[in-house]
């Protein structure tokens, strides 16, 4: 640390009682995500006990000029929440915030510090007899504060909504350093402005979540996996609305997956195995899950897979006999990212489009591709009943990975255009951080942005809260 | 008409092609609540037919300084569509905007302008073969518009949510008279801040909602229900607690009904009659419902009875054998609100707290009122699944309801602080409108108010919409 650096912190350490770290060995772990793609720079990284420890260092910040960057479990894939090189702010973690406030089985809520890892909560809930559904890869060690702040999405969203739609009230420290308690356990408030879900995805920049209260539901008796084979991404929508009207809330998952995607999980992993004796062009894993008992759930959907079949919806079809049969085919879904990075370097989208028009935006990008780029390879795979599709391009084969790395730029400007012009959104369930913020301030209209830009300037006036994410500085 | 109205009203004329009333005999329905518990006074009331003309009438009130008040089907509780006292006012009446612009069976989703009728969105959606659940006492003349802009709530809350959880997406015209067109039919989509949940509920003080995205689900195939008796609030929270570990998603209604209620109805209804023997002190009306068939919800809701009868929680209880009979037992519960109207005057609360609390905060409520108001008779029910109560107030028998409707101030601080401190709210369902505003205003925190403020002031430097309503001017 150099002593300019200790002077600029040596107010900071006295402002609050819990841990500061200012030596570099200490910080470099909260300077750079988790992938590596973004690296930064900091005067100190605070980790505050509670709220009011947060709320004293924002203050420090705010009258020191410092910028603040709040950080959970730094799993995020859009920078959010990566400082600048500048050197000058103060990097918030969460992750010490992390009790279990309070539980509540007969008002089905759960009240949680910001710090809390995902998997964690849903282990509380389980204890009390509930079911916590937010959950998405790394669970293991994203925070609820950060699913908050990117209003993270995952595999249950189709049934259970996404993290905004699964939050009832929050605690936040506003950039003044005040603490707003507006951890309200209710389901319906209808006095004012929905100040909740404003800082609900607002990844960091109009106030740190410290808190919150979040939905519990019953915990299901059964989780039965099915796997099918479907001509078309046409015939998986229709599929889709069959199980929608037969399963309703029973369906929990509809996952699409394409040919490729399954061969690159059957190249990389020696467990993975075809369940099908002939290749199709596309898959559906399809999961419909019962209160009750396993028997009303297997009842349901084999009468929907048999409903599908005499339709012609699906050519191939298998379901789940025992746990270990549901966790391989659900590894088919969920190898798919592993599987293709292990090919070499491929370039992400994260995009959403209204569900009906899933089959011709596939189609239509896949064109484009093949225009732009002749040969490349689209590993396309997501949560179709979310519209939600993970887009991924990979090199035509045998072409170098690095060398088509450096085509990010345009590759993303042919999908996202496409995106736009079908009504979509270029960030589903990752946020913009700074990955996306340019493209979003494109693709956006300038009302939008304005009113966003208002709001900023409205509740952070002095522009310190996570500068540069969501909105260029 | 002045001369000098007629002067401030020419060149709003020549900006749109919409009607314009001027008259006092045309404008009159439009300066008053329909229970005519308001009245204002208006300039001009505008009707336009499409955004671009909301977005003119905005820009001209702009620029002349008149207040826009926007009116949907005029049937709110808390005088947030009635404009003030001033005359300056533009009433910009969204009854014109009522198309269905589009509806798309396969995302699930239907688009709607902000003037269209509640019951017209029901009834398109029936027609295509899905459900839009939105259900409210006035829906055969509130517009969506009024219902997002209030985020109403109603019977379906327990498994739909509110207006706010149904919609996806808004048009909005903004106090500069520009037109946000965030139409999107898109189940994820995390582009930055949150500015559809900003519009909705803020009563037209931030902008004029023109149209929205809702969503839309299967049509279930039967709805069954049950009238139970039950010992106390507490039982009938065991009860709850017991309907969605049985039937999940398939509980639709949770409604509490007081032995006075049930008094209430018998009396004043002719046809209504008594489900039961003997009197108990609570009731609750308890509705399944099935996407697949009858048979199965009443397997489900008759097991659910017998569990809930061994477990001592309920004392007798009936299930509808017939849709007459289902519309004799809601009736029970939809007829309240008129039949202690018939009575006299009472003083009403529209109050939520954490369903958990509802029993403690029932007992004590009735406890503080009797201490301050000996006599008095809460008649209380609601929609307990959401710990929503309209908990009001008659007069002691026989005391002269006039002389009691004067002491609404007190009594609403009686129940409203207890409220508070149960950590619940003072408009669960009907908006602050003028009615709560000042209430509101005193209970909430002050960086709450502050930032709510700050807000106002960013979108609206100018304070024309709809002033006075939601914060004090």
């Amino acid at each position: 640390m150099t002593d300019e650096q200790a002077t600029a912190t040596d107010g900071l350490r006295g402002v609050f009682s819990g841990r500061l770290l200012t030596a570099a060995e200490d910080m470099a772990p909260f300077l750079t995500d988790w992938r590596g793609q973004w690296r930064g720079a900091a005067r100190a990284v605070a980790q505050p006990d509670t709220a009011a420890d947060v709320a004293a260092v924002v203050r420090w910040c705010a009258a020191n000029g410092a910028p603040v960057v709040p950080q959970g479990g730094n799993t995020g894939l859009s920078g959010g929440a990566t400082p600048d090189a500048g050197g000058r702010a103060v990097v918030v973690s969460l992750a010490r915030m992390n009790r279990v406030r309070a539980l509540d089985t007969l008002n089905n809520t759960i009240t949680v510090e910001a710090g809390c890892v995902l998997k964690a909560v849903q282990a509380a809930a389980a204890e009390a007899g509930r079911y916590f559904p937010l959950s998405l890869a790394s669970e293991g060690s994203c925070t609820i504060g950060g699913a908050l702040s990117t209003n993270a999405g995952g595999v249950a969203v189709l049934r259970y909504g996404n993290a905004r739609e699964l939050c009832l009230g929050l605690e936040v420290v506003t950039p003044a350093g005040e603490v707003w308690d507006g951890l309200r356990g209710l389901r319906k408030d209808n006095t004012g402005y929905d100040l909740r879900d404003l800082f609900i995805g607002a990844e960091g920049t109009l106030g740190v979540v410290t808190a919150a209260v979040m939905k519990l539901f019953p915990a299901p008796a059964a989780r039965l996996v099915a796997f099918v084979a479907v001509p078309s991404p046409d015939a998986a929508l229709r599929l889709l609305d069959l199980a929608q009207n037969r399963l309703g809330p029973g369906l929990t998952a509809f996952e699409l997956v394409s040919e490729l995607c399954l061969e690159l999980v059957l190249k990389r992993f020696e467990d993975a195995r075809d369940p099908f004796a002939a290749r199709s062009p596309w898959y559906v894993l399809v999961e419909a899950t019962d209160l009750i008992s396993e028997a009303r759930a297997r009842e349901a959907l084999e009468a929907l897979l048999a409903e599908a079949f005499e339709a012609e919806l699906i050519a191939d079809g298998t379901v789940a006999a025992s746990l270990a049969q549901a966790r391989a085919l659900w590894a088919l879904r969920e190898n798919i990212s592993e599987a293709q990075a292990a090919e070499g370097k491929n370039i992400k989208h994260d995009v959403a489009v209204p569900i009906s028009r899933i089959g011709a935006f596939i189609e239509e990008a896949q064109a484009a591709l093949a225009r732009a780029f002749p040969g490349v390879r689209p590993v396309v795979f997501g949560h179709l009943g979310d519209g939600n599709l993970h887009f991924n391009v990979s090199p035509p084969a045998g072409q170098p990975h690095e060398a088509f790395a450096k085509l990010r730029a345009e590759v993303n400007t042919v999908v996202h255009d496409l995106v736009a012009a079908f009504g979509g959104s270029i960030s589903a369930e990752h946020g913009l951080g700074v990955l996306r913020r340019d493209e979003a301030a494109r693709y956006k209209a300038p009302v939008e942005i304005a009113l966003m830009r208002a709001i900023k300037q409205a509740i952070d006036p002095h522009g310190l809260m996570n500068p540069g994410k969501v909105l260029a500085p």
